[in-house]
């Protein structure tokens, strides 16, 4: 069995792009952010919540600067419009199934101490997962909540457990990129819950096109009904909403170096946010100092944003294990491609 | 006591523009669109939801074109993303309280066939009513959707029951204007949740200023901590969903008539939809045989779109009773006010 | 004849809300802001140019935050979309005619040191003017320019010599608002190119409809053609970029409550700055620091955007003289109406 | 000497995608649409007018329907606004030097019956040409106009006389696809103006990633002072603006897949119209009878917009000659890049 360490894109030689990744390759790089999972697994579910945290303490009294990218707008996300407006984000955010949302917005609202804005964002697993039951309880998403830590599992976990990429298992996936700024090493991270995707449509960095039927072992080969992907990018490199809007925006040149192209189902939605300084709730003074970055600087963060996109969702279907699920349909494993051409 | 037909701006002569109202002069003037109300009132609670029925039958199966427009996006409303990308609404909207908005999603998801983008917009009315206490259940916004019909109430009820505005009692009010296109007769309706406004911003028809603190009876004059309004425009007119965005941003220049300007707190948000011919969800032919209206021909319905939306918060404000809430906090009534200084 | 300091609003008693106007109580109230005009009258032609300087040296090295609200895109304007994308503003700006963009952005370019994006504003005066000519030069746009200062005429002048407003003559106005945050005033400030709104739409801050069909001097009462109306609005309150498209948004809230809904045909556009701090096109450091204003601060700016666009309008249309232009047009003048009704 | 048939992307194995091209594998296979062009080249000029005509007849009385996608606004096209509001096409387009922008909007107003919106597109040749002296004329634009037809070269002309991509020749590059619906076969192609990427960020359809510095032959190594890439796509299927601006949103797949990133100082902007109906601009009737396509038949749109981008801008570099130009300048050829690894 390939230890955690191997089922990642880089122990496959699969590069993305010329950056060099964080000491863990993932979101949690970034100084203070963590992530936390909550999988429900039962006969007929596989789902679950994933919950991050982009920064330590009471994130309505010290929100974070934000900004969302609709790649695609065929989704259910919610608390994306106040993001928008008011370029902050103040509560945790949480990723889950497409009908978990009602519920993870008022768990959200149910711990905060003010009127929040809950951002809760979603794929649909109703492929693996009894989608329609309405599952997940307030419990799992605080549960996710509480698990979070710099340490956290990719593939089949938390709201990745029952997704699908390409015709192969999705998930949860993860990959980091440091640059120096202004004599300092900075970091963008990527977090990705990877649904999306089309059967022979995956393109490799080394320009290979794996397809899940390539497999001998036995596959349904049924498309997706409809898929999503949903990215979160943090950053400790200071940047107020309008240039991390910017860099949300390159999380679809990762996507489109993977072969999709934003089908007409999938909710493709990318949210940044930056942990370099907190925008007070309650304010002594009429203004703010702020540091930003200069804007002839932003390039670098965008070539980061699409590398650590990309590598992120390789990561999610290479971590991920194959999956036999709700009504018994299958999901192969990307990993067991790669092995099975390893030579 | 005033009867409810003179519960409204006209009449106390408050005329809004020179177009023609409908036989009702509500957006239920529009064919096929119906209202319900679900109140809640105990000791603590003034809240309650608020169901529109753009038409009849299963709007999944066959949707309604839709837009929105975010005039500020200080809220919480969930489903509006996808509108905005598909152009189209499949299903019923349903008005609600800040805290709110989760259960709606989950009552809209279950008692749909297929993975719905459930539309829920909100204000937040936790100034008269005990928001903190989540007390809307599924039921209640089923109880909604179950009491929809053509004949509704305005002011005290529904999602309006604990809504307050301009430092009056705000609440649900509509207002519709007929005009005519290609030798028919069409019809624009609004219907609002008016929760929005400082105490001393509202500005009459005929130039008056009306002020709650003007009455001698007590007042705590608390400005409100944070307003919002919800306007939904319908529309037989065959529009495109650019037409209705079009349309749906001189909700906009409505509420600027009223003295307010879209107060950085404030939720203002607009959402049109048009009746006139349905988005069928499977479809047999690659292609769909559409009417719309010719842009040189919109202006009537621009105009239609301002006058209706300022009518519709003034009937509002017109048919709300006077109000002692949670904690005490009371709301006057603006019929009071005008009927103290009509003679 | 009236004095030019009694052609405002003022002068008449017409008061637009209730916030304390600046010293002049036009756009260069805000420190270093200046406006200078260039007019042509000729036979045939009643046009010109206006050029606002944000701010002194050069704009291009030194750039001021700035971004734009589209509220209607009827219109020809150029350079907005790099506002939009990158927040600031690297030339002065030019208002002119319809089919003088072309020669306002090479005489921009041509004057400018680097690749500049030349923001050229505009609206369609072919109803007093041959605009067909294509009459403007460069070397009007460099006059103007060369104008700029801090004095500078409202009504017939520049940009708004054959523009026309509601029925009535329209052309340049302006108006201000101050204002304290952290016990500093402030001010914004907003200058207006106002040719819209159709005959009798027009509606005064005390509730009365003036129509020039009113007055009994001949008219020929024939709609114009197609409307616009250009709004720039100035402040020395730090903003970003996202804050300054906020308060740009409420330049709508202005022209709504005088009667208008931003009709089909109408390029309805506002563009706010801010000279509070500049951008550098070259940066020696990788970071910038910034003083922001905090958001729960900015009502009082979006206050002032609709109240001084609100007032602009009506001084352009107070100050402009009435107006026999191309082909025998004519256009009264709104202070004649006033004055007749005067008493 | 390569023969102008073998210059293509498809001649050199390099196939971006599996859907099939149309007969001429350029946006002249969508039925009525021309192409012209006008080059310039003098000793320190290499710049160019490339015209592309969406249909026949007066395009200002005969509208198509459009929609643009600005997917990085570092630039100066002029006329997007009001195709965003609109949605309609009234003018060829215009694609030239950024310097040039202002010259083809006087060109296009002039040659108009009435007040027209010009849409001219432009990259930055300053590398290879003396851009600062404002060279093109509108006699060029009118050249171009004049010459168009469904037969044009590629590479280095018109507009893309003087372009560079990826530290090679950019240049004009075009491609289609064609594909059934209703049993009827439609065509998607795209034209591209490429003038953007750095040296060393291309990727290959089959994983290559080509650098100029790899031929030996002498190379100055400049990477450009600033990029853009430019992106016409037309099709003749009934779409409105909603569905285009989607579809143009696709050619940002394009480009990533190329090892693109958007970067900041890249003006990188999609525009597509559709041929299936125009929009007339008088009107008799207040209704227009439209086909649409069925949004869930969208996705072959997409991969078709994503494939020929990427592919166009192959067939742009590879057409291109190599090039001394202003100040002695050069770029290499990505042609002569592919022979020299051809064996």
């Amino acid at each position: 069995m390939t230890a955690p360490s191997d089922r990642t894109a880089r122990a496959f030689g699969l590069i993305c792009g010329d950056m060099m990744p964080g000491p863990r390759n993932t979101l949690t790089d970034v100084p203070g952010v963590r992530v936390g999972h909550q999988s429900l697994q039962t006969k007929t579910l596989n789902t679950g919540v994933t919950a991050i945290l982009p920064a330590g303490g009471n994130l309505f009294r010290e929100k974070v600067p934000a900004a969302v990218e609709v790649i695609n707008g065929f989704g259910k996300s919610a608390g994306l419009m106040q993001v928008e407006e008011l370029g902050t984000l103040e509560t945790p955010i949480l990723l889950t199934n497409t009908f978990g949302v009602g519920t993870g917005i008022n768990a959200l609202i149910r711990r905060a101490t003010g009127t929040v804005n809950p951002v809760v964002m979603e794929c649909n697993d109703g492929y693996l997962s009894d989608i329609q039951g309405l599952a997940l309880s307030e419990a799992d998403a605080l549960a996710a909540l509480e698990a979070a830590d710099t340490d956290f599992a990719q593939g089949n976990v938390g709201a990745g457990t029952g997704m699908s990429a390409f015709g192969f298992k999705g998930g949860i996936g993860s990959a980091s990129r440091v640059f120096g700024l202004d004599e300092r090493s900075f970091t963008l991270g990527a977090l990705v819950l990877a649904n999306f995707g089309r059967p022979g449509d995956l393109m490799l960095p080394d320009g290979r096109k794996p397809h899940p039927g390539d497999l001998k072992a036995p596959d349904d080969g049924v498309p997706q009904e409809r898929g999503s992907v949903i990215v979160v990018l943090g950053t400790d490199v200071p940047l107020e909403s309008r240039q991390l809007k910017r860099v949300a925006r390159r999380a679809g040149a990762g996507i489109a170096r993977l072969g999709a192209y934003y089908g007409n189902g999938s909710g493709d939605i990318a949210l940044a946010f930056s942990t370099a300084q907190r925008v007070p709730h309650d304010v002594a003074a009429d203004f703010l100092a702020r540091d930003v970055l200069a804007e002839s600087r932003i390039d670098e963060l965008f070539k980061a944003a699409a590398e650590t996109t990309q590598e992120a969702v390789l990561n999610a279907m290479i971590a991920a294990d194959p999956m036999r699920g709700f009504k018994g349909h299958r999901r192969r494993s990307l990993r067991e491609w790669l092995e099975s051409r390893a030579g």
